[in-house]
């Protein structure tokens, strides 16, 4: 890793679809949608990861890994959960182990729970997800394994305590990277709760 | 209302953009974005808001209001936190509470607190928001107060205790509604402090 990454040039694509619909009242509108091309016959876009990092000696406290990495969109460095496509022939947890593994090196050892078919923001695109719940259980202290990480990804892992993912998000936001919208949320209610 | 709505016909439009960028290593790389085309000054899309519904007098448990509504890129009912795009010359907290107001005839009383900028989905789109959580102090019980909605708006709300929000937007699931990311990712966040 040599350079800052960052957008050089921008143009137009024609790739987006307007959807004609009718409304409640009958009426005939427009509607602008951006959609995936890349979209498998599983019918579900991506994964998202909430690994639950655990100690069997309790040699640390319930943590979670994040990921920073620089996203063209938002020409900015953007802190999300571990997520991926599903590929062709994946359920969406075997594609959740397989990604977890490659971009922060730890392997799951069971599947706790696996979400809804959810959409990330469906007044824009028809994107969607899951959101995959993974038990990773360390013999004892917190152990940093090798990521997998494809040529041309580049992508930082850290390590935080469920406990404090809310305040630390926020540390990262005053440093200039870009909050996930998903992550945040689930750190908003993970405090919310815990703060009464 | 009448009737179902549904899409009756999808045709491809080009306004999506590419964008050339350099990544870590100096190659140039295309990535391709969708964005809106309607942000205003304040540099933020949209907003979502979390209210906090509570008894002055404890005639009901903190409660938070969701919206159902059809959504044209996914072509079925979605369930959401109340949201909307911030007009020009308002503030995220400004846009909230109107649109609080809109969806659900709700009126917060303060504004507890305002997220950082977060991104719906960064790897596909440029889209943004803040997450805005309202306080909204009722009397005495639970009061169903009319909505504002625009014409073409058909926004059902619904009042669900926080407790209980995980469970109830599983039961949507299964009756066939699409949740939405942010809503459910702080719903599991919620669930996953409350059940340790």
């Amino acid at each position: 890793m040599s350079q800052q990454p960052k957008v050089v040039s921008v143009s137009d694509l024609p790739i987006n679809e307007a959807k004609q619909y009718q409304d409640a009242e009958g009426n005939e509108r427009l509607w602008e949608v951006a959609q995936r091309k890349t979209r498998k016959t599983s019918g579900i876009d991506a994964v998202a990861i909430l690994a639950i990092l655990k100690s069997k000696t309790n040699a640390f406290p319930p943590s979670t890994v994040v990921v920073e990495q620089y996203r063209p969109p938002i020409d900015k460095f953007i802190v999300e959960l571990p997520a991926g496509l599903i590929d062709e022939g994946e359920s969406p947890e075997q594609a959740a182990i397989r990604e977890l593994e490659e971009e922060t090196g730890y392997k799951a050892d069971s599947v706790i729970e696996s979400s809804p078919v959810l959409v990330s923001d469906p007044g824009m695109t028809n994107a969607n997800m899951k959101l995959v719940v993974l038990n990773v259980m360390l013999e004892n202290k917190l152990e940093i394994p090798d990521q997998k990480l494809e040529s041309g990804e580049f992508i930082v892992r850290r390590v935080i305590e469920l406990k404090n993912l809310l305040e630390e998000l926020k540390v990262y936001d005053r440093k200039g990277y870009i909050l996930d919208a998903r992550l945040h949320h689930l750190a908003a209610g993970y405090a919310m709760a815990l703060n009464g």
